[in-house]
């Protein structure tokens, strides 16, 4: 851990020593026409939106919850923001992960505060920022990033939510392996995670959890037959739907629009090398496949017999000749 | 806190210190034929199952993720049970909230080492089991529950799991309040939700973060009038559908069966007294009731022409006569 | 009927007569761009578009699924329009009935060539189109509606399709009755389609089918009070999601977004006046709602309990006095 | 056509005539206990239920919607069946279609009186009802199916319903082709449709529909293969869920299971052979994949720079030696 205090503290608990807004502490700020700002308060501030400037000395001492007044004379709410606030303010130099699926995923791969995970790539840091919510103020994530620009857009926004201290960034390729080892979780958001999946088994503590996230059927398909060879058992693929409602008492209703599909989620415990990874399957897909090869046998078998009475038919004519 | 311990430590945290089994953890038994038993071991102890006994001193120092084997030759997996184990195997009194939904409800009331919250009704401890796992190991879940039978099972499924000493218990109606103040979030799992938002009030700290879950479209219904009349903002109403699916490299495919509904996840922010809360209302809702407002008067509007064309067709025709 | 041969002719049947596209046949032309143009062949005409002019006597003659040029010298496909190309190709004065839902509810409400069917309101006749397309070439569709401007865009889109002459039109306000009887299925699209359920029995035949579209979960509550209220049995309500995958064959998936919320769709018959509905309700209605109150009179009893034994508790203390 | 009426009549179309059941109609009985029972009314006749028997002659002359009593003394309400209480009310001997899929693909193949439509494998005939239903009276469904048991139950399913004398039946493979040539429509509910798909280029009018319904993802995409290989365009990949409700006004609610996922829905069009297909691939998927293209060639050549800066950066120190 990075933090040097004798007792490591959330870098969200401090907000909740106080009723009212400090120096220091991120802020949302909720404009009346409902867009979002999140800031950072600081004494003799100020920042500049569409509806005027936001004076941080006027919201040092506001109780949570009460609305304030920008230069401009427009009123916004004055609110702490929440985990899913921050995932959703964060600077996007990718697509991210939706917080339907980070908090998911954190609770699959059972994290919690102390918690050791790797994670590749880091992209955006959105599921960084849940990761390192969890696992702090006594965890650590270790994230991985190939690409330059995006790793610089991650640290940004890491060190804007104050969870940089939970994280430690590698700007690297994972073709030769993690930064970490005897981890808790592992979690893989690449094009091709079947291709890591040895380095995983290094990276993993005994009996670790594994959680990968693919947006298409095919990388599905490839990761559930690198499960097999690599030996990981405990096989489940998900797939998440948040739908939303119009939150209206008079005409209430589901959004006409939804996030149609951001991924599947798969998840897989990594067991010892010894083991017959077949006879640990879900028993779901061992009696599947057992029902799918009976079926086709049993058709072979009919065409067999349909084959059989046609050609008789032919050349021994049913009824017997005079 | 209720642990004695100097740094307190998470109930989850022992076992990773250890690549195997050791007295005291709780283990996950992944039999061949699919059903899994969570156990705690104990030297000298024998678990009884339908494949025979678990043998405890036999599993204690195995390696996670290796196989063992019953008094009558069966093999099982032993693994360190997550927490989405822990939640399925709860003991029920009650219809349990799904782990899809209690990691989503963990995500977006914000909870975090250290937190303290409020639930209630406590059920079979499924939710509760979530929220303490997430505020462990310095924070607290309240939890309240009017049924006598039903405190009890959630009790002894907090036991068993290592939670308890971050829950308080209170077999009490709320009706009279919660018995806790100044907390970060409130979670209400009730069948009138409105009725206590005057206590949920009281009893968050300023800005906090409310949620609740109601099955039927009457009751989120019930909720939204009720925000408006006790002044919570920022409302959200979701709905979770996990769609789980054949882990078969050869025969991918969604599964036949899910669960189709769960309930109506609630979100909302309590903002000041002094506020006017329909000002912070979503824009969406804003523009959703006035583009509905003025499709309903344009249709008046061109009925009551169509009706005036008629009726002054029927007086004065429209060609002049000769 | 309004077509005047002696066997009458679903207007969709000339064009399967002949392999190529004939004077008179409505086309679909799919440009390389994948825009879609719906035009009815005439011979000398032109009909210009951003990819230049389709000259109509280049494309009589012309096998179905070859491609055409157009002036400007891009490629078209040229296809038969199917019944879904000619409801997304609608001009469109309000929203319309998706494709999705109109095929259910032509299923639904059990139309087949020769039903006679009402509906209101008529909206820009994309289920006005369903409904035609299905009752042709010897049935008839009822359809009011009660704005003008509505009224003529629908009009036109049935003359363009050519199902104009299966369609009787009605530009009225139906507080006042249906302007047929006897019919074989009523279909409501209307704000408040339980203000009509006493005009559907009169128009109704005996053991008719009755089938609405609602937006909202208020609407739906208030159709299914109308249903005990007006006698209508055998109540059905759904929903229906239409998930479109990526047609790739390398990155198999869903797509990002779905149309998310249409309406609920709602089923019923129409039961004899003489009948008490309750009987006839769906038993999953009746068992779920036993089941409910049961619960509702456990915990009340449950509740009851625990205040006897508390006051019982003040009054008379469990240990005895010295 | 098979019907020998000068002018043929939809074998549904009898039954509306009269406002009573008449001899000779289906007849749909719903018991108080909603078991729903299908019987064809013969007078004479008494059909044996758990509640007692119908006693036919006792419904013959009673109005649709009406109530009738077994002879144990139990009620039923007297309805004439519609197209999906047909459906449901099958003998089974495989997996049918559902309803919500058969009425989108008869939709979607745009069939209507008069169509003649190939449909392989006939199954317990689910589809093929519903295909007769839309195409009758003048239209005809080739069916095909191998297996003699399955050919006996869907013959016996069509005889029930009347709808056999709008289907030719064939029990045979497919493998040689199909036994109809030059009709609108083919649909496929086979193992490996993308084996036959030259024999419906062969069957199938130019600029006919195409249809398939498939489980598996891995089909799907060896169908989509098989699309461009055999010059089918248009393409669409779709998959319906249908979601039902609780009809409670008290509690309305989603149900808590629904059919998860019946199938993959996929349609085409067959173009000319001298047509290049992939010019009229749907441009969402000629701009994902050129989107995803330029996207693993945008990470090549920022790792190829990376690797460039590393490697550079160990022969050429930055900073110049002194």
């Amino acid at each position: 851990m990075t933090t040097s205090e004798a007792f490591p503290v959330h870098p969200a608990a401090t907000s909740s020593a106080h009723s009212t807004a400090q120096p220091g502490n991120l802020v949302l700020l909720l404009s009346f026409d409902q867009k979002r700002f999140i800031i950072r308060l600081e004494p003799g501030r100020r920042t500049f939106t569409h509806l005027g400037a936001f004076v941080h000395d006027d919201l040092i001492g506001r109780t949570w919850g009460s609305s304030i007044e920008t230069t401009s004379g427009y009123r916004a709410l004055l609110l702490e923001p929440g985990l899913a606030d921050l995932m959703r303010q964060l600077k996007r130099g990718t697509q991210i992960i939706y917080p339907k699926d980070a908090a998911y995923i954190v609770h699959r791969l059972s994290l919690r505060a102390g918690s050791r995970v790797i994670e590749a790539g880091t992209g955006s840091a959105g599921l960084t920022t849940a990761l390192a919510w969890a696992v702090a103020p006594t965890g650590v994530v270790y994230t991985h990033e190939t690409r330059p620009d995006v790793f610089k857009v991650a640290r940004d926004n890491l060190e804007r939510t104050g969870l940089l201290p939970f994280v430690r960034m590698y700007q690297i390729d994972i073709e030769a392996g993690f930064k970490a080892s005897d981890v808790d979780a592992v979690f893989l958001d690449v094009r091709e995670p079947w291709q890591y999946l040895a380095h995983v088994r290094v990276a993993l503590r005994p009996g670790g959890f594994f959680a990968s996230l693919v947006p298409t059927a095919n990388q599905a398909i490839e990761l559930l037959r690198g499960f097999d060879a690599h030996k990981f058992a405990d096989v489940t693929v998900e797939e998440l739907l948040l739908r939303p409602y119009k939150p209206s008492a008079e005409r209430f209703r589901p959004d006409d629009a939804l996030i149609a599909h951001t991924g599947f989620l798969i998840f897989a415990r990594c067991i010892s090398d010894e083991e017959d990874v077949m006879r640990w399957q879900k028993r779901e897909r061992l009696r599947y496949e057992a029902r799918i090869k009976s079926q086709v046998e049993n058709e072979a078998e009919a065409a067999r017999r349909a084959a059989d009475r046609e050609e008789t038919g032919k050349r021994y004519p049913r009824l017997p000749l005079p």
